[in-house]
């Protein structure tokens, strides 16, 4: 692959295809969030999170927030996971201080019978509105991270109505009703799939599956009602726009026992969380997809000097081999200082640019 | 080892040791709880958790509640995992619908030079007479299985004050000030030693360690704040009573990637919960440990013939070898039917006592 001409930075595309880079890629998940005045800002004029997520305008603002203070190598669409359950017509509200619920969940035959899948074009237009305005606003500096939940994190929602300690409505219906569950996925992979492929077209130059709560599952149920749906959408994406590959990234928050099934899904890269060493993860799934993570949230709340400290140890573990990207094993917490964010950015680039120097790519 | 003279069922014992039983044991975390109406008519009795937990009589009361209605073969002590911080003057308190709290949480150098290692015979004397008063009442029939919260989930709760979803304070001092949190966790470790020691001397006959945060850890910080102060523990636990062997199990919640460690600890048994694969799980460990677990407690909210489905799908996992204790992979829902329990107890019996038949031991 030749850098895309579009890009003045593709040092992220070149490590998710496991291609030497100069130095290891960063970018954060949530990186456009509450931790930086200027996103609270912008949110408070747009006075709730969903209009805020729904106006391509402000999408656009606060994507490029943190690439104004941050050399970040990549930029991620700002929006929500549950956009696609919300174009399904669920009703999605954020109260106060509260997570994400919707008015209408989905737990009998009659309401599965009334789902349909979205069209992107229609329901889901600001989605891809914002893909194209962020785009346009990038003007090629680094590439854009498209995203979706993943099928199961989806349908997590929809059944429950609402987040969960322990998913008990959901989980009620995988045992007592497979059937149902399984008509709720094969619709959501459908739905995720266009929705994904969408914001290809668009101009996504990447993209993830968040698969936030896959890892609740057992292990024969995360490959019955998570992977296997997951499976099917990386199977149905576009591989490429404009000439380029389109790399597929999976992350499932707690899937560090899976990994090798994972790595099989045919996705380009696997998100770690900070639980999974990345030295036996990078055994176990061999040279067959690149490695995103995978540095705790946590650690980000500790003085200059020990988030540099833990940041080293992320890039020491992963080692200087190619198809490591650097992130946090898990969204930026609020109460992170944004000088902490601009310390670890410095660490990795000039860390790892030292580490290829001294041990070769 | 031969039958304790003083069990008549001693299965469960049998099983830890990892020899073989004519059946599969089976005892559920949190067995003694609120999905039994007796358990709630005694606590309502007692006016509120803390005084049920703290009066002998009635800790005695509901730990034999479930062995009445189902043929279980372990009874565990009823206690809360926190009475070792609340003996250290912490302050424990449950708000009505709330999880625990302490009013004076260890967070600085100077509440941390405060803190001793409780006395077991005086400060947690009413744990001693619960396990005395058990032990006389259980005349023999099955185990009784002692417990403690591990060194780093005491120490989860003392330095946060409180339950939390990512741990920020607790993690915050892991990463600023790890001197700190050692000076803790070393503390911790001594106080476990010699409670988990006063109930084995007061007729545990074996005992579990509650890691239940510790999978909340990175893989390093697992070993340095959870499971090295953890080994530390078992090596200096009390390895039998009245000439009989007292099994130690260990259970990290979450802790499904560090199989092999946890193997290496010296605990006789490993809890497992319901994300891990038990056929990987036997191949990591080896004959090194027993297993325990692993079904997802929400399967018990399914119909009988789900609940018996699912039951043998996880002996099945387990195979008819040696050393299985059947268990759930965490706590037992207070939304379950005590139906579902006795579908499940009895599925569990005769499913595995068939498989020894069918396939030799």
């Amino acid at each position: 692959m030749s850098a895309p001409a579009h890009l003045e930075n593709d040092t992220l595309l070149r490590a998710l295809a496991r291609q030497p880079t100069p130095y290891t890629p960063v970018w954060l998940m949530r990186q456009a969030g509450r931790y930086l005045p200027e996103y609270n800002a912008t949110r408070a004029r747009a006075g709730d999170f969903l209009t805020l997520a729904k106006t391509p305008a402000l999408a656009t603002e606060v994507t490029l927030q943190p690439l104004e203070r941050f050399p970040l190598d990549a930029a991620i669409l700002f929006s929500d996971i549950l956009t696609v359950p919300d174009a399904m017509g669920l009703g999605l509200a954020f109260a106060a201080g509260e997570g994400p619920r919707f008015a209408r969940p989905v737990r009998d035959e009659a309401a599965i019978a009334k789902l349909a899948v979205p069209d992107p074009a229609r329901e889901l237009r600001y989605v891809l509105d914002a893909v194209r305005e962020i785009r346009k606003a990038l003007r090629g500096r680094v590439p854009l991270i498209g995203f979706s939940g993943s099928p199961y994190t989806l349908a997590c929602y929809m059944v429950e109505g609402s987040g969960s300690s322990d998913w008990q409505t959901l989980k009620t219906m995988l045992y007592a009703r497979p059937d149902l569950a399984h008509r709720i996925l094969a619709l959501n992979a459908r739905a995720v799939t266009d929705y994904l492929n969408a914001q290809i077209e668009a101009g996504a130059q990447a993209v993830m599956i968040f698969d936030t709560w896959g890892g609740t599952l057992s292990h024969e149920g995360y490959e019955t009602f998570s992977l296997g749906y997951t499976r099917r959408v990386i199977a149905a994406l576009r591989k490429e726009a404009d000439g380029y590959p389109v790399p597929c990234i999976l992350f499932t928050k707690g899937g560090g026992q899976w990994l090798e099934a994972m790595a099989a899904s045919g996705a380009d890269a696997l998100g770690l969380d900070w639980t999974t060493d990345p030295r036996s993860a990078r055994r176990r799934v061999g040279a067959q997809v690149a490695l995103q993570g995978n540095l705790d949230p946590m650690a980000l709340l500790a003085p200059p000097e020990a988030v540099r400290r833990e940041a080293r140890k992320v890039l020491d573990a992963f080692g200087p081999g190619a198809g490591h990207v650097f992130n946090l094993g898990h969204g930026i917490s609020q109460y992170t200082a944004p000088e902490a964010v601009a310390e670890l950015v410095d660490e990795v680039r000039t860390y790892s640019a030292r580490m290829r120097t001294s041990s070769g790519p």
